[in-house]
């Protein structure tokens, strides 16, 4: 990625009212910009940001892969603290420190109700905060339809060890729930970023047997073993070879595409076992080619899952329950930190994949 | 088609011991043959077939697109009575009349422990008659497994009334069973040949709102609305837009594909709501593309789920008591009647399209 | 019923500001009254009640077998018109026909997005209508968290065709779908009042074969047959042998109760087949015995699954869709019709069960 | 326990084509007789056992409080090797080491094909070793429907390892799975005896957060918090008011009862969320109560269910590989070890529950 960075370099005051933020100005052009300090309106909150991070899609943003209108905000993972409540929200107080999640469903449209907090008021409608508002890359950000969004962090947790439930691990775990990985299934995840990651612990935590991850970063294949993975390989290997040969010829239950290619989710489909589920949390950039033999020619009873990362500040409670009892330990994902001043060179380090990058934690406030 | 028939025309009686049977020789070469009557293995039962009917896939077998092996006697639905019982198969007695199914599996494998029947001991390995054992367009059958596959069929309810739920109406209720359609949800049924229809009229069984559905005969539409369907399309519309607007803008819950073709499958993508489930019952011959908008880019909680007739005698008896109750008459889908010495007109017709004609019954016994 | 009627009985015009209300005010006292008209809040609406009917819960409060506060207006099921939205509610127009469910979740409490819509912000607390705060048997009704609970009616679908989806008929349809009732399902209904009777008509929806119902009056007995009963019985009758009859010794797949007592309870455990499911939505008044043979010991894989009335306006709009696909007219349940200043009388007949009566529809408004 | 032994205390010889089998004569009255060698019918196997185990329904039927028919072997639970195999079973070798399940469905009938394996041919008919035909605890043990029930165990699994997958941890397992335990949930288990640790365990493999245990037995409470459990209760606490305040006043998701009195269900009941889920395994041997105010009236959307083990080599299958992949280990809940000659000490000891025992690993050869 060779992104041209438009920000200031020290970290200097800024005006009162105003706040630092990170910006798109379009295609490989962003940084930190002043910007009014948000108002809470009735249902929102403003949250003084704490911790943040950036997600994959955050790059394919500033690339100019995803096209969002210049002048937002970027960003859709935070914990931060209650600055302002809106007149609306109540049980919360000014000062409480919470998680915020990537997506802010309303909870109230015919999608929200219907169970479908992702689609929220339309087609990926529930992901706004860094897509169709200004988001969390900032110091202070407006969450919208707080009621439904803020996650009370108990006391006693880091930031960092709930700030990826808000997104990567909540979307890898429902990789998994939605995949409806039953208890000694073997499954395989591929790719092993940050989400394919949290596939793979989420399979453990669901009780997977087997876990065949593939990735072609040794490092990355490491720390796959560290959070559940049974078996690692190497995109060069013939992978359904490899994965029919490690279950016996059966094929897998589940295989998770973590990634968005074709290869991937060919391949996904060809371990699978007559009656598997083929479940994508990967971004798709291109249409995509189901083979009919490793469909069955329709007759496999074969099953295709995508999904979005579930909403609302319940599931980031349920989530939060896993950290405080020690099921889950999601710190070392958070390969590099930085403070918000320094987030040009953290998309920099995270677009490069380079140092064992996975995770990176940037700073905002204490 | 013009398949080339080599058979008997006139009904003249078989040697002792043997008995006719609609044979495949090769790619259009198929007819009647003199086959020894098979005897009944430990596990095995021979049925006495009285009503047997074509299906679309004998269709490919006898054009050569779906390989089985010459030799093989084709047919796998079939109404029959007991004739000899294996000596492990209890509870039955000779002179019963039964329903076999399509799918015959064994019960005791994996596959079918683990609840998919279809996959018995293997990919599609549940299809045995007419595919890689005898069928049972024939005076007689051998029905493997029998202890699982024999469906008795109360006094009082017609052959011709139970049929079909040996396949094609199992099949396109399970499509709309295993797309999760919910009490008024909105479905669609992109093509209205048998399965098609069982599948317009699965959705009005399982409590669909609207039913819309696409397909080029008008005779076929009119069938389908009185089998449930709320709005009937031609292909030539601009079904997308349409469904669109008869949803008032929402989209389908379920979109229901039953032809197999890269054209409905797309469609049934792009008419589905977020977080929709395309179930499919076609039997494709091709690689299938998902377009990357209809897909939401692998973010739109979209499902696809297809579906191989399940198996089973319980399945049978259950669907049988909507028979007996009178929530369904299956009757009127066939639209022609043969006898077993006129099995190449019915061929003929049936893969003609000719005459309105939906499902073809072949009487082979009183 | 002996309840002490205190009301207006003549039809005068209210104070400027002030409605009439039906208001309870102790054990078998209530009556229309006037109060102020109920002003919007900024999540609220306030709608013009144009017709609502009373439920058995009703009966219940004035006649203080269930406890709410004295001075509250009673009544949950509504169909009006939006007189006033809060400010903070968006898509919606005054003037709009809507209806209202008994249940209104707010749609951002843990409960709600966790899919518990009626056990909003605590157990039972999606039920505010006519239990916690004011109800619906008003010319004008506060409704809370209305951008969740107003489903807007569609042109030429009459009051009467809907008003029943606000609770009776959800609440009966749910009993089937939380039994989790398949295609060719035998279910057994315990009770044939409006929500069994509902109950009936949503296992026809479902797509049950046998629907066997019990219910000591013979004429809720022949509006169960229209619905789609396809046994009545008696409760006098050996209805747990005569139900193992009518199902070849089998046992029911799903058993309702929808009344709530102990007789009714057990005999829908007793007619179970092994791994069935008891689906109960009557409202119980005492502790309840589980007879251990019935049971199967704890052994048996049966189920026992309990259900309040969803709440939300998507399950509205949804069920709605079966009305204007002419899938269901639930008018015939409403025997008997009323204005709201003949309240009295209607709420006398309907607690007497006299002249058949099953519904009162009271007309509040045209 | 004051069982009256009747049996060989010295391991001398049997007779030739005879077996040493512990055998019940009455209450209080069984102990290991010479019974002939079994000889496998054409869908049988006959297993020479390796390792068995006693549960506690054993106890229950050698002190009369289950009723078999005197002249039975007891047990249900064996790793054998495979000795004879009928004429039907195919796909096994003579010498091969299998689990053997404790239910042995036929896999063919309607409620197998119905996916009630428990249920198999009628009410808790896929129990059949040591309750209906001859069970395990003996030198050989004839197996019904072989095809369906021999799990083959791989090499370099103990017999330890694998034998409780028999019964206990996948009934225990099933509770967790059959409650419906999501990712984070908080979870009861009432009473630690074998299953209730297994369903621990169960609810560690498939995410919980919260295992909330409760036993008056500080030594399984112990061996509780090796498996997983986060708070261990003794009964004498006010464990309702306990569990409320660990779960912030939230209750718990799925509550799992695991002894099968009215205290613990009650308890059970009350320490559920609104919405949530008991999930029953213990075997009641009296008339439970409900009380109304713990089931919401009726209103609380309180879900039942109860779960006897499930039956088939699919699901042993699928178990064994969490041995193999080193998911669960077993072998600490094996307190004692006895050859099949001291059985009446392994019933005396596991009966008397004294020196911690938990389970008792009965070896019948190697």
């Amino acid at each position: 990625m060779a992104v041209k960075i438009n920000q200031q370099r020290e970290a200097r005051p800024v005006t009162p009212g105003f706040m630092k933020a990170n910006v798109f100005r379009g295609p490989g052009k962003f940084g930190l910009e002043e910007k009014p300090v948000p108002r809470a309106g009735p249902t929102d909150a403003v949250v003084k940001v704490r911790l943040t991070t950036i997600c994959g899609t955050d790059l394919h943003i500033v690339r100019g892969e995803y096209e969002v209108r210049p002048g937002l905000t970027i960003g859709h993972e935070a914990v931060g603290v209650i600055h302002e409540l809106g007149s609306g929200v109540t049980g919360y107080e000014v000062g409480q420190r919470v998680l915020v999640g990537a997506i802010t469903p309303c909870g109230q449209c015919e999608p929200c109700l219907g169970g479908s907090t992702s689609q929220c008021q339309g087609p990926l409608g529930g992901w706004r905060l860094g897509n169709t508002i200004d988001g969390v890359q900032a110091e202070y950000a407006l969450i919208p339809y707080a009621q439904a969004n803020l996650a009370v962090i108990p006391d006693g947790i880091s930031d960092e060890q709930v700030l990826l439930l808000a997104d990567i691990a909540s979307t890898g775990f429902a990789a998994v729930e939605n995949g409806g990985v039953r208890l000694g299934d073997a499954v395989a995840v591929f790719a092993q970023g940050p989400i394919g990651l949290c596939a793979t612990l989420g399979a453990k935590l669901r009780g997977a047997s087997q876990i065949i991850v593939v990735d072609e970063d040794p490092h990355r294949l490491n720390v796959a073993r560290s959070l559940g993975a049974t078996s690692v390989l190497l995109p060069e290997a013939d992978v359904v070879r490899e994965m029919r040969e490690l279950t016996g010829g059966r094929g897998v239950d589940v295989a998770i595409e973590a990634l968005g290619i074709q290869a991937t989710f060919e391949n996904a489909l060809r371990v699978l076992r007559p009656g598997g589920t083929l479940s994508s949390v990967g971004v798709y950039s291109g249409h995509l080619q189901v083979p009919i033999d490793a469909f069955g020619a329709g007759l496999g009873d074969i099953k295709i899952v995508t999904t979005l990362c579930p909403g609302g500040k319940e599931r980031m409670r349920r989530l939060m329950r896993l950290v405080e009892t020690n099921r889950i330990d999601l710190t070392p994902l958070f390969s590099h930190r930085f403070t918000l001043d320094e987030i040009d060179q953290a998309y920099e380090l995270f677009g490069s994949r380079r140092d064992d990058v996975i995770k990176v934690a940037i700073r905002v406030s204490e």
